[in-house]
């Protein structure tokens, strides 16, 4: 039954951020975190982190999508459609709508809560790093902006949706925002390498745009 | 006369990693290593710089194409066709076509030189990693691959073009490889910073993928 969610969730994949190396990512870390906590439904979990990202196409397609609701609603009618009762469907289904990190929907059920952390911790670190650099990439942003006066500007006020723009709102502060113990303790054993290459990489734009032409 | 150099270079210009801050960097890095150079021709080296990277588009479009000597050869016709004189439009051509790291046409004249050290420059360090990062992106190239026991490569061995496999055969390589004094004392000052990245990126992504499921 699982190949099957598997085989699904590879048709759906399509960037080099999100990719099947993404999902399997997310399931490792969402697997060691479930060993940390009692009670958890490792079913569901794993059905969740798999198809977590399958909305992802929809949302480049229209950026107005919300690629967590829309992947809950895929993912429900496709287990549906495949075999898996209404309320295993729906619980998975649950998990995806809340894993979103910029979302009205936080994260209830412990499988969610599980989910929600392991996406999270392949947000943090350098793999946060790297992954966050390539879907700027994919969506065509730049790294840095340039002020009035020429100066590389430390993203906390970019007008545009720059790198470092995504670093200071959303990067930086991951690592206070963990549901799970197991899950926060992972994620701050990965902040110095994410500042560490923020930093180097903002004191070399400076340096280099600091030259007199 | 060099703002129409600059407007040219604009139109040409076509992914993220060889932006027109990547072009901005490169004649800031040329500049500054040129200020401890004798004898350059700063008129060349600047027209150079700015056009160095004008073949990438054709390069994307057809993989056999070679960026360097393709935009050479544009640069050449642009300068002749827009009132540079030949022998200009000619030492411009020859930089350009000297200035790529995977190449027969190893640079010969100073001014070539120091494009290839300030463009290497951009390649080192921090910015030489997430440059890199945008570029696979571009292309659709994943980070790392795993082994038949599921555990990740280190890039050394690794069957397709992944990051990890750009840093060991390419990025690792860069910083004995400098024509100019203080071109490689800039790149020996960011080496640690891409090691950094590196390492802390190789590290996690094996923890990652060590958990059983």
């Amino acid at each position: 039954m699982t190949d099957a969610i598997e085989r699904y969730m590879r048709d759906c994949m399509c960037d080099s951020a999100h990719d099947t190396q993404h999902v399997c990512r997310v399931r490792n870390y969402a697997m060691d975190i479930a060993r940390h906590e009692a009670g958890v439904d490792l079913g569901i979990l794993r059905a969740a982190c798999l198809l977590h990202d399958i909305g992802r196409a929809e949302q480049y397609a229209d950026p107005r999508v919300d690629h967590a609701a829309c992947g809950a609603e895929k993912a429900r009618l496709w287990l549906e459609g495949n075999g898996y009762g209404a309320a295993f469907a729906e619980a998975v289904s649950d998990c995806i709508r809340a894993h979103r990190f910029r979302s009205d929907h936080p994260p209830c059920s412990l499988e969610a809560k599980i989910l929600f952390d392991a996406d999270k911790l392949d947000a943090c670190g350098a793999m946060g790093m790297a992954r966050t650099l390539f879907y700027k990439a994919h969506v065509g942003l730049p790294l840095y902006m340039l002020d009035e006066h020429g100066a590389v500007l430390d993203g906390s006020a970019d007008a545009e949706d720059t790198f470092f723009r995504e670093y200071k709102f959303k990067l930086e502060k991951l690592y206070d925002r963990f549901y799970t113990k197991h899950g926060e303790e992972l994620a701050q054993s990965r902040r110095a390498a994410a500042r560490d290459f923020y930093e180097a990489l903002l004191r070399e734009a400076r340096e280099c745009h600091a030259i007199e032409e």
